[in-house]
């Protein structure tokens, strides 16, 4: 065997380590989108659609509140966040299960909003999102919680 | 048929449907032991069997700072808490995908602590833990989240 034909060898092994981090990558791709996706409506203030994207068990975490669980109680919780301040998000982080079932987001928002005096404010913190498959096929919220970055009052 | 018949029948389909329920319960279990083992070494404040449970990439994710990512980020975290109060947390969910690479466990604590006058309080709150299965078998923490249902002062 040549020199040449162990650097072809070479290349297929190196294209076929590509391919599965292409592969996992694509995993992962699905709950970036669901979150993106989740993003766009969450941020045009569309509760319907926002809530949508919500499992039936879904539970939403927010702070100084209890625990949200079911669409009822998440819609409230989600309105009560429309009127308070504008909020966006951004995904860091991201992975699936090897079964497909299960993935989660995660990363960073920042909450503009006015305080009591009426001037502008802005929150900065973090958020994780929990990913369920659902038996369409599509990706909705098992749980979703958040927390701000700034120091106690 | 005799009624007999169909009360025997009724419990048979009863029996099959508590052992799915079984099966998924047990699916579940390795993350709620994981949880369960955690909060034993974290109750009792030994810092590094805490950090321990913790994956190589492991974020956490605490209220009024930004994202502990790794271990030495994580055990700061960790022992700052261990020094403000005592910790204690019950799991009310717990899941697995399918392929159980990746699961979580959600549920309430009790953070009991001094406030700066010294008296006694505490904070009731909730999280959200990630796990991912390791090489070995073992589940460790991707993600630690929680934040408090007190309303803001």
């Amino acid at each position: 065997m040549k020199l040449g034909q162990w650097f072809i060898a070479g290349l297929v092994v190196l294209g076929g380590g590509a391919a599965l981090g292409q592969s996992a990558g694509d995993a992962a791709d699905g709950v970036r989108a669901a979150d993106a996706a989740w993003l766009k409506v969450y941020s045009a203030k569309d509760l319907e659609k926002s809530v949508a994207f919500c499992d039936e068990q879904g539970s939403m975490m927010a702070p100084n509140a209890p625990i949200a669980t079911g669409k009822a109680a998440i819609k409230k919780l989600i309105s009560s966040d429309f009127a308070s301040g504008d909020l966006v998000w951004h995904a860091d982080k991201a992975g699936v299960a090897q079964s497909g079932d299960l993935g989660y987001t995660s990363g960073t928002y920042k909450f503009s909003f006015k305080d009591p005096s009426g001037r502008p404010a802005v929150d900065n913190g973090k958020y994780l999102t929990v990913w369920k498959k659902q038996a369409d096929g599509s990706w909705k919220v098992l749980f979703d919680m958040f927390n701000t970055d700034q120091p106690p009052f």
